[in-house]
């Protein structure tokens, strides 16, 4: 039997979307009020105070209506002002790919990339600060979804505090995985987004600002207002009783609500263990099949994407393409300059289950073994079993 | 970390109710029209010549109203007069039930049973009827859910006609999941229900009828009337132009229209297939394992179940639990006579995906280890994994 | 324009099945579990305990896997032995109805009947237990829905108390839309379904039993067990510790669950403000049009339903399926006796909108004139609307 | 009784967002892909040409994942180059506020203003394009939504053709509720939403472009590329075998997909026969409550939107807070210039009924009573349905 490529595949373990959890599905469906009707903008306030519990920083996020290269987009034209030197912080696609971004708005832009199975040392930004003391804003990507690799963000964010620097931190697939939160980084504007470990769909952006950055926008005189791009615009907007810029997403305003109540009632911590078990699971199947992850180390390796090396000789797509076809598992492919090289188990959210490791590497061994590559399936599922029992 | 015995599990590999197909769960949110409402009453005509064409048989099946144990016990009530000899074919756990109902109606029972890991002889069916030329109704379950066997029905249903007699046939967790049809098996009285291999909730019975089946129970003047237990009440019902006895399950109706579709959309083929391989690949796995499967021999094993055998020692309800708790993957325990004395992997509908095949073999493995039992996860996975290779 | 009668009408006035609310549809799409999955059993008791509070009762409400037609043709097969005599009262299609259930279980069954367009007066059953002092079981329709009547159970209770008798009580389509309590009228089995007041599709019963109930219910030999009709199977089973006697209807209980908790959560009063001064609107709004309504006064009048003479000369069915195809408002029709002689505006649940009674009556109007009727629209609608307004 | 604010109206009768059809809810519940899934890139790009037959344009219109500000403002950024000279049709709050986006691009921006009761002569279009030839792009406003007008865009768009002007349609809230296409105004730019007449909650745009719009747009070097504000970036994304610029939404694109199957199952013409009846119905009743229509005549009066004046001496919003909490019913408020001085009865996709007209007559008559102020309901309502009976 084939998995025909114009139906479901039966898992998606992607890097995002994934599939969404069943009750957010069921609260996208529900009936659509008008936005300026008091149940509306009473909900919105109410959804924008429990993101704030969510993410458990001091002020309350502001939720943009698109998904999160939006807010990286307006982040970038929003903070960075003429007159900025940027420091950009490359160890992956998405970082590269925000140098881009911050080019159109700053004076200079300074890199340190590092390669791309790699993170930052946060010893380099230090240097880079003692070298460049006129750094006004650091731009970092939490998790580089394209490598799996986790960048310190917390030790990069006191530096620049120290040096008084603006941190625009890209979390969009690392946050409600794991341990992290704007406060703990001390980011002037840190960006996440619902449909990677909330298990929302895609569509909407999570923007939590500190008041730093807050003032340092409305100081921009070029920061977008009346735009799309603007986040000046939607300070406000949180509040039952000020009117939204334009139409926020009202199904998808739904869905986030009951995505933060299943993150709530779950429990972060709880939620966190079970990205961790899976991703640790992941690893060590990966290495019983034969296989090794693509990030380093282990411990810089991402708690919500297993990035695996693919073997040489073997091409990439046909590999993603034939555990479609045979088992039902769709996998992410690399990105850029990652694409071909590695391909991706996403554990993201609904799919962060320890379970799904199993299906995961025997799925990837036998479409190896398809290819004519070797995989031990035995190995492959006993080692992600061990860990998973050795969670108990 | 563990799954609360609060919270949903990752995988539901029962014997049923399943999840059902996601297109399934959305179709029952459909607005609810009044059952009168001449576009109900279109839909509704439309729905049962859809399962007319799913079952493949001459007349439009008769929906009930209610799980098939309704349909079952509606089915003897009907059929059976007070002057009826039943022949109940006793291989497992349902036929013995069925057994209590048939008794409530007939003159005389009689029956023949087999050890429950194995199926009913048609020759022991023959022998009988030359033993007994009074019988005029048989009755006998396809697929004993409970053990994991198919009997031989289009075999059975031969010799009742041969010989005139009446076939009621449990289908109920068979059909849709493998080559089986009223007409085939020469059935008077054909049930199975739609929470089965349909993946729908649970909550109607369908029912075909032959003519012959009809007349008896036209015939019969204890059979049923103006009450839940009729058949005859509904025998035209299905025509638009007709009305319902009754108020009809609105959202199930809305329920079984998408999953007839998604049925006829795939390819009872393609199903069967879907569901044959997912079977296959537990088997091997369960051997692999170091486990048995219950039944006797392959050649009887279910496609829908596989019936594993529980080792010495083990305590297999404590077993279920721990395979929920740490992998949260949700099996069947046996029933009855069966209970304790194995566990049941359900692959039905939706969940009838080879892949599944993988965690199931890993989680059973896992939990008997994690109980102190020996289990090879390798091995299982492996030999699982092969049978899915090897079917392409 | 036309509405097709393919297509769904914009508003389904009806008696039931009306729209169920989005909520409860919503809920219908729930991920389906496993009936002894530990979470589903957790569940399946809560949801009980939920119907017990709202319901209002000492005991824990029986849920029945079938519309109201199983709940009480399972009242009357379980309660009434044999050598009971059985009054039943009679002011409708659904009272004489019962009747016929009745007979096939009790030695003598003797009636009150009265015009379908009144009730029961109390002092009748009183003076009946006078005369039949033998009177066992006492049955009686509290919302006769064909009429649009309600009868005074309360009182009817009172007396069958003082004699000891066992009231069955069918408040199908009262219950949950005005002040109405299984305790309130000490009834020993209360029959009602969430598929009208509470707003869930048709598919479940809640029966209330007293204790006293349940121990005729015991001591009755001939009360069904191990069927479809049984009410004692069930008489445990909403204990997370206990079995099913067979597969619940997984679906529906996610969807009562939902509708108890809107019913609880805008609290019974308040609802039954809704149908009180919908039903109040209604009738004016009809009699402003020049139309009559069916119950000989408004005291009688259900809160729930709205019945209207057919005027002379008027084609019943014509009436309704102008309106349906003109304005996209379907009514129902009436049933048996009074089938063509009135029809029926239900509010009922989520359509019991106070706004609704005037496109109800324009409506209504409207298909009279366009058939050649007489009506005063105006003077409806404004009849109607001042109704409304004077309620605040 | 009272509809309280922080609940759900009964209906939602504005000018959008409005409800969505129940079938476009049930297909946000739609399990998510994966976007570079062979199953999504494929349904992607059926979506793409769905909307393209019905939107009866050459081309494969391009769908934005913001709602219809994003398009706009795109359009104004992607079409204008720095040296266009603009022109900008004023006929109210949004034609004026397009400017504002056309200053930021262009060299000069030109406008003819007209008041926000009435629309644009093409004349003085035409007249403005003998003064300054040098006009390269011109923009305006189809459907007026906070006036509740309608401009002639096709005339407009005959005249910018013969000048070979670009122009640019905000067609947002008429396109898919009257007869209006892309190419019937020859619009190099035709922006419109899901969210108004289609049914579908906000966070779409569908943006037609001409030949010589993408010819412009790829020739203007400011053209946002890179961008959310790129309508370049999504050109070929369409196509199964492109790739998206970002993660599309794609709950919002299920959505789409199947209120485009309504619009197109139900008929174009009659969708927009149902928002006609509902409009010509909701004038007439206004006028027959005694109030009076914004518009300066019949003719420039919108299908989809009925925007009517307040009479003096009453508060505006208070009548609107007043119609929702006593008869759940909401309307919209005007909107900058018009707030305060008219308020609108949407009529847009789901909720173009003409039956809703009568409640939104009698919603509207009752809460000006309620106020102190005057209204005939009966007159309005009986005017009202007797438009209605007329359409037979």
């Amino acid at each position: 039997m084939r998995y025909a490529t114009t139906r479901r595949p039966v898992l998606t373990l992607t890097t995002g979307p994934v599939d969404a959890y069943p009750e957010v599905l069921q609260a996208l469906a529900t009936t659509v009020l008008y936005d300026f009707d008091p149940a509306f903008l009473a909900h919105y306030e109410k959804v924008a105070r429990k993101a704030q519990r969510a993410m458990g920083t001091g002020g309350v996020p502001t939720i943009l209506h698109g998904e999160p290269v939006l807010a990286l987009e307006a982040a970038a034209a929003s903070l960075i002002a003429a007159r900025d030197t940027v420091l950009n912080l490359v160890s992956g696609v998405y970082g590269k790919g925000f140098g881009h971004w911050a080019k159109r708005w700053c004076r200079e832009l300074v890199e340190i990339t590092v390669p791309y199975d790699d993170v930052i040392d946060p010893e380099a930004v230090a240097a880079m600060f003692r070298e460049r003391p006129d750094i006004a804003v650091v731009s970092v990507v939490h998790h580089e979804t394209p490598s799996g690799t986790i960048n310190p963000v917390d030790e990069i964010g006191a530096i620049c505090a120290r040096h008084g620097a603006h941190l625009i931190v890209d979390a969009v697939s690392s946050w409600g995985g794991m341990p992290a939160s704007p406060d703990a980084c001390q980011a002037a504007i840190y960006v996440t987004g619902p449909s990677k470990c909330l298990g929302c769909p895609p569509g909407l952006s999570l923007v939590a600002v500190s008041e730093r950055g807050w003032a340092k926008m409305a100081a921009n005189p070029k920061a977008p207002r009346a735009s799309m791009l603007s986040i000046l615009d939607w300070q406000e907007a949180w509040r039952s009783d000020r009117p939204f810029p334009f139409t926020p997403s009202v199904a998808e305003i739904n869905g986030l609500d009951r995505a933060l109540d299943l993150y709530l009632e779950e429990g972060p911590e709880a939620v966190w263990g079970r990205h961790a078990l899976t991703a640790a699971a992941c690893r060590a199947g990966v290495r019983g099949l034969g296989l090794d992850i693509w990030p380093a180390r282990d411990a810089i390796a991402s708690p919500t994407t297993t990035a695996v090396k693919v073997p040489d000789g073997i091409d990439g797509a046909a590999l993603l393409a034939t555990s479609r076809e045979r088992y039902g598992v769709t996998f992410s492919a690399g990105r850029a300059e990652t694409l071909g090289k590695l391909i991706r188990i996403g554990h993201m959210g609904p799919t962060a289950q320890p379970i799904h490791s199993i299906a995961a590497v025997a799925a990837l061994g036998a479409a190896l073994q398809a290819m004519g590559g070797r995989a031990d399936i035995g190995g492959g599922t006993e080692a992600a079993m061990e860990i998973i029992n050795g969670a108990f």
